[in-house]
């Protein structure tokens, strides 16, 4: 098999072309990528606790701890223990955190139209349909 | 945008869970998937100049330059001045590198075979072909 053909190999590559749009567009905010990912979990789906944003980011616990270090130090959240449990942490968004939201979801709607400006809405459709399927075999 | 919608965060999903299963796989015969790329630029095209490698393969030069020393540290390849143009480099591998191309080529195909099971033949070509789309952007 002919490295060209190994999904391996395209699946790298695009990946890198397209997360190095993601991070120039993003440092405009002063974000990267996994720092957006960690936004979102909390502006989509309301998650506060640590342990379920890498689960749902597919990082390592210590990976989060190690990004939520850095966004704790440029202040744009705070860690506090869980009232409704003390063995736990959970993370709280500051307002300047807050305030970003809309700039950082503007910017990611652009990067992916750019990225995909030259395909069809049902090419797109099934190019997210195969990405799926290969993440959740 | 949701984040499952957002094309890095799904590439990079996708990335990762077939990057994980080649270097499991690439495991059996001591190798990791970029040490694969590096022996399929010299099985496949007959590359023996560490830049146009590092081209190839879309990293930096200084990252393929530390690949190449943990190869060279393994006895899979060494480096020697180019007789053409003694302020190059090349690199030539050694008989124990040249003895792997069968197996590992072996271990590439059962991946890929793996990853795109649920695939029909139409919608790998069509899955490939967004993916260089993407990449060639």
């Amino acid at each position: 098999m002919n490295i060209e053909e190994c999904i391996n190999f395209l699946l790298t590559g695009a990946q890198h072309k397209v997360f190095i749009k993601m991070k120039n567009s993003l440092k405009e905010v002063g974000l990267t990528p996994i720092q957006y990912g960690v936004l979102k979990c909390v502006w989509q789906f309301d998650m506060s606790n640590p342990k379920e944003i890498a689960e749902f980011l597919g990082v390592e616990n210590s990976t989060v701890s190690g990004i939520l270090d850095r966004m704790q130090g440029k202040g744009l959240l705070e860690r506090e223990i869980d009232a409704n449990d003390r063995r736990h942490i959970i993370i709280r968004l500051s307002d300047s955190a807050k305030e970003l939201e809309k700039s950082v979801n503007r910017i990611v709607l652009e990067v992916n139209q750019k990225v995909l400006e030259d395909f069809t809405e049902e090419e797109i459709a099934q190019f997210k349909q195969y990405l799926r399927r290969v993440k959740e075999a």
